[in-house]
């Protein structure tokens, strides 16, 4: 067993997950879950966890590795309630989407004998709540730490354990510091969600029957906007409050480019527009044929 | 067989999956292909058609149905062309994306006998060329036709089989005013592309080792938008160019409902995003719910 007591609080689609990966790979012990009083039923009909609690305190008491699994709203509330009751030596993470904000939120009500290392699985479906989890959602993806600098060889060690918590559930691991992260992620995940959410929210601002017709003959295109902006309200209201800063100058490069091939639409200029379009799509040849260079050590074992 | 002689003008994708199209079905006698000098001994390795010409006149002379699947950009010098050589009594249709910008490139050069219809089946792959083309293709898909107003019930007639045609070739048909689907086409389908295409552009963009990070840590959402930034960049610029009009309102409504995404975050507005993030949530599930009500004579039969 890598760790002998596990914690997760909160228990939607990523916690869900965790708990059901955690019990395939026996990865813990004992696994505690903790969720609000009104959602405990939902979680103990999973049949994954050995405890389900609306109690952080005792819940985190015992634990070696808690990860907080919860809309990073909640962050700073769960960490002020836990932060006194976890033991010295036990590993602290998360799942969230934005680092900076989450080390600003947790790392204050810790004590210095406790490891926050923050984590983010990049993985998802358009569905949430317990029911939505399933052990193979992070087979094959990202998991990205963002491990603190300085922190001593224990901080380390901690880390490394980490790592391979999140190889054996299936994932690559790749390490950065939080701040990077945070400017990645508003590329390839945080604008193109608040495009896809604008273009739908754009469609449904039309009058009725051009709406409708929108829906019905939605080609590709719309309709991959439609699934990407079926994502979970709270978590992306949460993702763009705490990466403001890599959001808005993500941003306004998009705007600027989108303003010069307005311009070129609008005087006719089809050589920028064939220009444009055609080194696009050299960086889908890019991801395809990308053979992921991921050192041997950060790599999920088959 | 529905028809005696078809022509297709033109043997990219779209063109070439008709031809396989047509032949599995056997919805012609004979089978013509027009393409350009050093394309045609691709096209004739597939196979599928019974006469392969450079030669257009000579192609589209005793058609009863010719179907032009060139680059909307060669609309009217193909139209010229072929324009006197077209028999009494024939139809002509087409494939590309802007309706309005077709009847107006094809129309002048057609004697007043011949039938023009245009044509617009909602398929389409990442891939192009001749070799990219298969039978399937408009399986399922819908093919809309924008028949033109008050032309007598010959035409109508005409029109009728065309329907049929697409019908038989498994895709379900709607009908309307050519300048009513380009608009609907540009919120569904064009400015999706624009989007899409921008976004991917501003990644191009990015220093080298962020752009590198960007391309192997792309999620769903960035992803997503590669694949429709992959599209055939001539394709998509005449689009652009022939569907100006439309798509410049339809950014412009998008640009605006940005501008308020943008300041909620700017100024944290949580509550802002969550209704936002909420009801276009709501479209997803239209589009999943949809029960389509096409009616029973538009629907591709089984």
């Amino acid at each position: 067993m890598m760790f002998d007591r596990i914690t997760l609080i909160g228990c939607g689609l990523i916690g869900s997950s965790l708990a059901h990966g955690i019990k395939r790979k026996s990865l813990a012990k004992h696994l505690t879950v903790v969720e609000k009083q009104d959602v405990l039923d939902r979680v103990r009909a999973l049949k994954v966890a050995d405890e389900v609690t609306a109690d952080a305190t005792t819940g985190v008491a015992q634990a070696d590795l808690v990860i907080i699994c919860t809309p990073q709203s909640a962050y700073k509330v769960v960490a002020e309630a836990i932060g006194s009751h976890i033991k010295s030596g036990a590993i602290v993470s998360d799942v969230g989407s934005v680092k900076k904000a989450a080390i600003d939120a947790v790392q204050p009500h810790l004590r210095s004998e406790v490891h926050l290392i923050p984590g983010h699985p990049i993985a998802g479906t358009e569905n949430s709540g317990p029911e939505a989890g399933f052990a193979e959602l992070f087979q094959d993806r990202w998991a990205i730490l963002t491990p603190q600098a300085h922190r001593g060889s224990e901080y380390d060690a901690a880390a490394e354990k980490l790592k391979e918590f999140w190889i054996v559930l299936g994932s690559n691991v790749a390490t950065m510091p939080a701040d990077h992260h945070d400017r990645v992620l508003a590329m390839t995940s945080h604008l193109p969600h608040l495009i896809a959410y604008t273009i739908v929210d754009t469609c449904v601002k039309l009058e009725d029957t051009m709406q409708r017709e929108v829906i019905a003959y939605s080609a590709s295109g719309f309709r991959d906007f439609t699934r990407i902006a079926a994502s979970d309200p709270t978590m992306w209201r949460d993702i763009f409050l705490n990466n403001k800063d890599a959001v808005l100058d993500g941003l306004q490069r998009f705007i600027e480019d989108l303003m010069e091939l307005q311009k070129a639409i609008r005087w006719g200029d089809g050589d920028k527009l064939f220009d444009v379009f055609t080194r696009t799509r050299q960086v889908r040849r890019s991801i395809i044929d990308q053979k992921q260079h991921i050192p041997e050590e950060n790599k999920k074992r088959d």
